[in-house]
């Protein structure tokens, strides 16, 4: 197979790092919110290794700020998500799955409270914006619904402390997973958290001012060249070794929260309040038809650019939709949704791949 | 610059004909919808040259469907663009711009009516469907909003009656522009409309059947050998030419419809029903205050991946969003959005592309 290159357009945005992404070698993009987002510099093996023993910089601008601004904004907010909200604050972020009126989700954000009646939601790759404002519309709620010009800027891997407190300052390290606070950088005050998309923990600066991205990309490869700091992305390996889900990959609108294991996000309490609560509470009632599983895969397996479904007995019980071979863990490992039926750790398996079946079986965990 | 290559995943869908695109030998894609679209094959200018000589079948699959079905989908339709629906039957669909409370554009679909209580929106690049179905759910209407299995296969250029007329039959060619019908193929009544991100005339047929979407491909191909089909998809050159907006690209939610050059689609009648009416009617009355224009720039420009602003001694008055060298005009032809005091034919013009400064003008027309 060819490999086909990405058109360029406005449509597909540039980024306030993307002079930085292409003088360090980007070698391949997928698009998300419109955006460019780096995938792969070297290889996805080579890049998967280095995250795991250095600290990289992500170009995450496609994170996306939803803004919600306005006396109404915290009842907006309560609308979206099942989860309880009561220990968000401005020093604590919170992950919430969104979902419509049947459950299905809709994206699965950070929330950020980013001042007074100012929340941000930092989303995932689907234009969720429009779910909030026709909300805020048909309410007539006193709030405005914008994506302000806010760039995320990752700083993922073991070393990622170090780097930060040398370009900030050794505050910086005692932020608590999903803690947020704000730090100077050349007189200009970031809103940082410990968070990110990978597990080798890590940090996200909310860039919100143009004229500081690049002078900040830079300093932190200036800081970081003896720590042999690298530009990086999401990796396809890590992510799915940690059982990071990707919205429009491994979850859909077809799925439920409770599905993608994030029952720990969906508040009894809240059910009454938000949208979807009535179908969750039924879900929660019954159990589930299907949830999120790590599945070991055996053989050689092409890219997963599609669904695999999941066989067993000649019988489809689920399917595949990320997948990579892990030269850590000597397996590939893959992400998949399995019917209660199947779904319990030892369960051997079958995936059709496109370019042939392979044996499988369910795991107890992913890979740690 | 290097050309970055486009990762594979689930999330960035393939479509039916992906296979027919691949074995096309497929070049370079552009993301649409979550979707492949496929943008050049031999080169831009080449694959410009046959589509205006000749026939091409795009595989638009990525302009999405959503699908309203239910007692309420005409009322819920109705809120959502200030364009007359009254001309609308199951013979005609309409272009529609669809707007936000303050008029904002959120995509310029087109709406078909797919059967009794059953309307498409056949979509630009945003999740409209979020925003349809989250009024859906406010107002507690009785519809479900759904997307459809549903992939556009386009059919354009000056041969595409004859080829059309070969697949299916000879009455096709007796749809009206923006007419639509249902044809037979292999035993399947697929919805045709004549329709398409063209100038040069053509079709879109509905493909609403997976199983017949890989041998309808292969028909159009071994029908229109000696018509010297090839496979295409839409073509920067052509649209621009022709003033093909393009949403993301030339419009955004920062932009009316009016500012899009879409009056003739903003019904004053209509204003007190859609969402966005109050605003479009106080800049109909006061006029607005910039509006997309055709620019012809001269000199070499470098491919337009990112806003262009546009200045006029010094000030800016507009931005640049789409642009090309067009072998036929011999000229660049651009799209923009120019400020009321300049966006008179003839006014004289500076665009600021990211590899220096260019005159330009604005024309009296784009170019056909």
């Amino acid at each position: 197979m060819n490999t086909p290159l990405l058109s360029p357009s406005r449509r597909v945005r540039r980024t306030p790092f993307s002079d930085g992404v292409e003088a360090a070698g980007i070698q391949a993009y997928t698009v998300y919110n419109h955006m460019l987002l780096p995938t792969m510099f070297n290889s996805v093996e080579e890049d998967c290794r280095h995250l795991k023993t250095h600290v990289q910089v992500w170009d995450v601008s496609c994170e996306r700020q939803v803004q919600i601004k306005g006396p109404d904004a915290l009842r907006l907010v309560e609308l979206l998500t099942p989860r309880d909200l009561s220990k968000m604050s401005a020093e604590r972020c919170l992950y919430i799955p969104m979902v419509d009126q049947d459950g299905g989700m809709l994206n699965d954000p950070v929330l950020i409270e980013a001042g007074p009646d100012t929340y941000w939601i930092s989303i995932a790759d689907s234009d969720v914006l429009m779910w909030v404002n026709a909300i805020a519309a048909c309410n007539s709620f006193d709030v405005e619904v914008t994506e302000p010009d806010v760039s995320p800027l990752g700083v993922q891997g073991p070393l990622a402390n170090e780097l930060m407190s040398r370009v900030f300052n050794e505050d910086v390290k005692a932020l608590r997973f999903f803690g947020c606070n704000r730090f100077a950088f050349e007189g200009h005050e970031f809103l940082i958290s410990r968070s990110g998309y990978s597990k080798q923990g890590g940090f996200e600066i909310y860039v919100d001012n143009y004229e500081l991205a690049m002078p900040l990309w830079n300093a932190l490869f200036s800081e970081g060249e003896e720590l042999l700091v690298r530009a990086g992305g999401p990796n396809l390996i890590e992510r799915i070794e940690g059982g990071l889900l990707s919205y429009g990959n491994d979850m859909t609108r077809a799925n439920t929260p409770l599905e993608c294991g994030l029952g720990m996000y969906v508040n009894a309490g809240r059910l009454d309040t938000c949208f979807g609560g009535r179908a969750l509470r039924e879900e929660l009632e019954q159990g589930s038809r299907q949830m999120i599983r790590p599945i070991a895969i055996e053989g050689h397996i092409p890219m997963c650019d599609r669904v695999w479904p999941v066989y067993a007995g000649g019988k489809q019980v689920g399917q595949v939709t990320s997948a990579a071979w892990s030269p850590d863990f000597e397996t590939n490992v893959s992400i998949g949704m399995v019917e209660r039926s199947h779904w319990d750790a030892g369960t051997k398996l079958e995936v059709e791949t496109h370019e042939g079946m392979c044996d499988a079986a369910v795991q107890d965990a992913f890979w740690k």
